[in-house]
């Protein structure tokens, strides 16, 4: 019998997998089109990654596992050793790594799964064993990722409504963090879809996201799937929003934690927490812990990337019409960093971290040995 | 002979007059093309109007009075009375005021001229004669319009040196303020033009100002065509540009200023200011001393509209293709408010106004009472 993953009835599955049969959402055609394009084998999976058809990092090193879990499943004629089965997957996890060689998880993914089969290896000589432990590991991933995301919600969820005494609120984000970004459920709006199914969410916000749009592509997009409630803003609204009382709490994603809290994540978060402050609106990060890098002991060890001019010169994130003055130049930083001193709490899938008591700064490390 | 308006040769020039001849820049076509509509008569200045090819409130006031200027100085068959002037004239202002029937500035304008045209009359029996008093009066017009606007420049730019001891000072905007808005180099923007023009301007940043992009459009366009150094970003990486130490001043436009200082102007504004306090930069608006409303005791009594929700959900302001998610509820207010105490000055046609020695408070009554 097919197992089911990621069955979330109302979460919209950017990760569509029972054993045997991967589909991945087209997110190059949202959010005019709802298409899944089925993925039968690694050089199917080696092109969805290529060419944009998933995206977000945990997403990407999942959908590449599953597509060779699934093309292990069905090879219906392989009788091979256990060493056979070894080198087999261990050439597709080096091909599937090619598909985007820049990605960090990915290829994390690919050395973890090599162990698992090396070390399947170990214990049979039956080669369809060894694809057995593959497919097997590639489901936790996948598993692991939810569950990670369901934590990050609940405990979220949890936080926030014990700071107020409203009965219904409101929550503000930026950028994507949904089931489009990870393997299903989200980060940051994973904790709006955690308030939203306890029958506590008012109304989610959720900021255009200049200059790629995520978040009135994407995120709008997942919260009309899901029906609920939500209004799109101009990135520039959100301290007028926040003025008019609208917004009870700010959640947002990271791309990487400092070990003093300081977060580093798409560009405009920090213009919001700037806001959240001023307006005494409650500002969260919510990331699993492995976005914590202990290594950096502030934000300002993290590099900010630039894109391209063309995102702000043209229309569709650069590929569209031109907008913008010819010979106009451009700063278009990817990213920001958000000082620890604007975050009220980094929400994580081990629990949230809270300031210590003696004043305004988290002790992450502390936490990460606590829950380690 | 012809005599010139308007004639500063750097500065981008939106209406192009000489006696008898008038051409407006169409602003339809920017950023991607540069042409002058030939204005012949009211009718085509009211086509002008209604098409846009013309906007922001002292331009479009400013077009149709010339529109009819050149119209009567090239009527070489008029031999009428007095009377007959002044009924022709009043006829076509009232004709002008319908192409844009909720532009206070237009209808204002359209009153002030018809007492011009009066008064004319009762000097004269001559019909060419009142048509001359109405011609000077269109041109006084357009010439207080630029003289207010280089007042203003001139007393933001000495006031914003005063403040430091940089050679050089990097300013940020946001909107269009400049000779597109107005009837020629602007009021924030004629702040940058004029510390560029006293080589003391390192650099000029826009923001995009979404979600109509007057920033991306028209701010740069008009940068790129005076050789100001300039960038554009996004408007959520004002923010982090500030952080960055990149802006030593911002200065904005105003769309109506309370007598405690609050000022309306386009939506983002606001966040800009907020970010700009929390950095120490200095924020300045720049608008003539009509733009305060004296009867308005704080910005608490500005109702902010609301504009269609097709600026966010597609392209090219509402008119191109579809961006974002369908079924997604928008919130677009046009302004928002920022309040006095966040403004360091206001910098007017009749000097900057600053705070009393008091504290964080504007009295702008104080103000017009000593220079009005």
């Amino acid at each position: 019998m097919a197992r089911e993953f990621n069955d979330v009835a109302a979460t919209l599955q950017s990760i569509r997998y029972t054993r045997g049969s991967l589909q991945l959402l087209d997110q190059r055609k949202l959010p005019l089109e709802t298409t899944y394009l089925e993925i039968r084998d690694s050089t199917d999976g080696w092109n969805a990654i290529r060419d944009m058809v998933v995206r977000g990092a945990p997403a990407i090193a999942i959908a590449a596992a599953l597509s060779l879990a699934v093309e292990v499943f069905n090879l219906d004629g392989f009788n091979g050793s256990a060493g056979e089965a070894v080198s087999f997957l261990q050439n597709k996890l080096e091909y599937l790594v090619s598909s985007r060689p820049t990605a960090v998880n990915l290829s994390d993914a690919a050395k973890k799964l090599k162990e698992v089969v090396s070390n399947a290896a170990a214990t049979t000589s039956e080669g369809r064993s060894v694809f057995q432990a593959f497919i097997e590991a590639s489901e936790v991933m996948l598993e692991d990722d939810v569950a990670s995301n369901r934590a990050i919600g609940s405990y979220g969820a949890t936080c926030i409504q014990q700071q107020t005494e409203k009965q219904k609120l409101s929550l503000l984000t930026h950028c994507n963090t949904g089931s489009l970004a990870t393997a299903g459920y989200g980060t940051a709006l994973g904790v709006i879809r955690a308030l939203h199914s306890g029958g506590v969410l008012e109304r989610a916000y959720c900021t255009e996201t200049r200059p790629f749009n995520q978040g009135s592509r994407l995120t709008a997009y997942e919260l009309v799937h899901e029906k609920i409630p939500a209004t799109l803003i101009a990135d520039s609204a959100a301290a007028a929003l926040m003025k008019s009382g609208s917004v009870d709490a700010v959640v947002v994603g990271a791309d990487r934690v400092a070990s003093n809290g300081d977060t580093a994540n798409k560009i405009g978060t920090y213009s919001v927490a700037l806001s959240a402050k001023f307006h005494n609106v409650p500002f969260y990060v919510a990331a699993p812990l492995t976005s914590v890098d202990l290594s950096l002991s502030s934000g300002q060890e993290i590099v900010i990337e630039e894109r391209s001019p063309k995102e702000l010169l043209n229309a569709r994130g650069g590929l569209g019409e031109q907008v913008a003055a010819s010979g106009i130049s451009v700063w278009n930083p990817a990213f920001d960093v958000t000082p620890a001193n604007l975050i009220s709490g980094i929400i994580t899938d081990k629990g949230v971290i809270t300031k210590t008591s003696a004043g305004d700064a988290f002790d992450i490390k502390a936490f990460v040995q606590k829950t380690g």
